[in-house]
């Protein structure tokens, strides 16, 4: 379709003007004179320069990277976007490649093994520089490959095996949610943990479970589920209709302890009244309820900034160490002593 | 970084083996025959065509962009990913253009003109076949200049002007949402509206107004507000803070009506008892809430789809017309008897 008017300007009508052959002037404006490409003499390149500043012409991304084997693209796998928080992670990815220049392309895997690598493949088809995943599973298995085969990446959100990774530091991040619930004065707690394959889910039911054992209390009731508000709904349906059920219930995602929320009220009982729920990551949302919830902050847009620094980084060619970002615990009206 | 090896078959090892120039190779495999391009006699295109599928050829979409004019990437501009009803749209968009090989590449506008110009000329630098605009703006300027330099384009969620667009029946949904306000017998009404430039805002406000008036109703109170939490909150505020507060209160869309829940709280009153809130799009959350929402649904994701197919039909020459998706109304329990 219409290019902008810059890019009519080829190096094709560049090197007509000057009566040079085109490969010439690609490489005075597009090439990189380290890697081995002999440069046009210092008087020819300057007057390449020059009429290409005059006429206005702007590189051509996908062009030059044919050229350079640089797309100056970053592929994001993420498990969807419809999730809020893997968004904000996104947008921070996606506003830190604008200011480098650096365009984003991004998929769903929605957690599905076949789905991940076959978009996987269709990013490296279109020749992405590297990668971002937003979906690792613990069973690292992929990326173990793709590391093999010489991929470049950084995870994002989730940790998996020794790859570089930014999240947050997600045991603190559980431990904090149950030293809010036992400093409450609650003992009878239960964990609405996510997927077991996510270090998110895993890592935060950890740090929870690790807290009430430490201190020799019955160990914590958790249950796995999708970590949207239906699977927090299903799972907290669970809890409650047990004998024994919980006075306290920990969602490791503000998503699924909504839908704990929605379940709470079809049982009857006030939420901070009657039970105590609390979420995790903050999303705006939290705090705007009418019952307000209980949540753990994460800096969620500055990991993804972070992300793409990291990965910009190993593409230098530097060695990337993982990053955990510190969560803090806001308290609201959503947890109460029992 | 490493290609899947079915991509290290190139078109250059296939000709060598053959004998033939890279060109003709490329002409059978990547070529359209009817492009004027002169394809190779029967009997060598059969040679080649035998040869790539032993050797588990498989077309680069990159590559072949460059010579067919196709890249088979479609742009898709949104206010930001973080607006669930975006993602989604986005998600039907994604999962639509992966069913026909296609890939997407995603921006945020921020609804800032810069930032839309900016992104625009960065996708089409990027070569993309055509775009889909989620971020219309009714001052329709941008897409004018856009349509008039030859740019391929169908908008969706927002219309604007009279380019192709799939979008909700807006001032529909907003008249559904009237009679619902005014069945329960709220006279004393007032709307969130949004942003004054997204014709979701203004449409849904104009149904919801327009059915009032029709009945010699006082007008309802108008609050612009942006889109999100934080922006149906502060409109909520000042609502609440009037002498002559209203009965009921419209959001033009979920989040900012949660945000209005949350007012709601601070002012000590109970939203569904003391003050009837509704919202739009039926967002997962609605149902869930502590008080559950009533929302307008909208096929946020079948949206999406459609706006992709409209894109392909524009792309293959057909003509192509706007959609309007018929919205449907759900009562819950934040909306009741003044």
């Amino acid at each position: 379709m219409a290019q902008p008017k810059a890019h009519q300007v080829t190096l094709r009508s560049i090197a007509d003007q000057l009566g040079l052959h085109v490969s010439t002037v690609s490489r005075v404006l597009n090439g990189r004179t380290g890697d081995g490409v002999r440069a046009a003499s210092g008087d020819t390149a300057a007057r390449i320069r020059r009429l290409a500043e005059e006429l206005g012409y702007q590189p051509d991304p996908h062009g030059s990277g044919l050229r350079t084997g640089r797309s100056r693209l970053v592929g994001v796998l993420v498990p969807r976007l419809s999730d809020l928080v893997l968004a904000m992670i996104y947008e921070g990815i996606d506003e830190a490649a604008g200011e480098l220049g650096l365009t984003t392309i991004t998929a769903n895997s929605r957690d599905d093994e076949q789905t991940r690598r076959l978009r996987t493949r269709m990013m490296l088809a279109r020749r992405v520089d590297g990668l971002i995943f937003g979906d690792a599973s613990l069973d690292s298995g992929f990326l173990d490959e793709l590391a093999a085969d010489g991929g470049k990446f950084v995870l994002v959100n989730r940790r998996a095996g020794d790859h570089p990774s930014v999240t947050a530091d997600d045991v603190t991040g559980g431990r904090l949610a149950a030293e809010h619930l036992h400093g409450l004065g609650h003992v009878d707690v239960a964990v609405i943990a996510g997927e077991p394959y996510a270090s998110t889910g895993t890592d935060r039911t950890a740090g929870f479970v690790g807290y009430y054992r430490d201190r020799g209390l019955a160990a914590p009731l958790v249950l796995h589920s999708p970590f949207d508000t239906a699977g927090g709904r299903a799972a907290a349906e669970k809890l409650l209709s047990r004998p024994d059920r919980p006075t306290a219930i920990f969602a490791v995602n503000d998503f699924a302890a909504i839908g704990a929320m929605g379940a709470a009220r079809d049982h009857g009982l006030t939420v901070g009244t009657d039970l105590s729920i609390m979420g995790y990551n903050d999303t705006p949302l939290a705090a705007e309820l009418p019952i307000p919830l209980t949540s753990v902050t994460v800096p969620t847009r500055e990991m993804g900034r972070r992300a793409l620094t990291s990965l910009t980084r190993l593409l230098a060619g530097e060695a990337v160490e993982s990053e955990r970002l510190a969560p803090t615990l806001v308290a609201r009206a959503s947890t109460a002593r029992p």
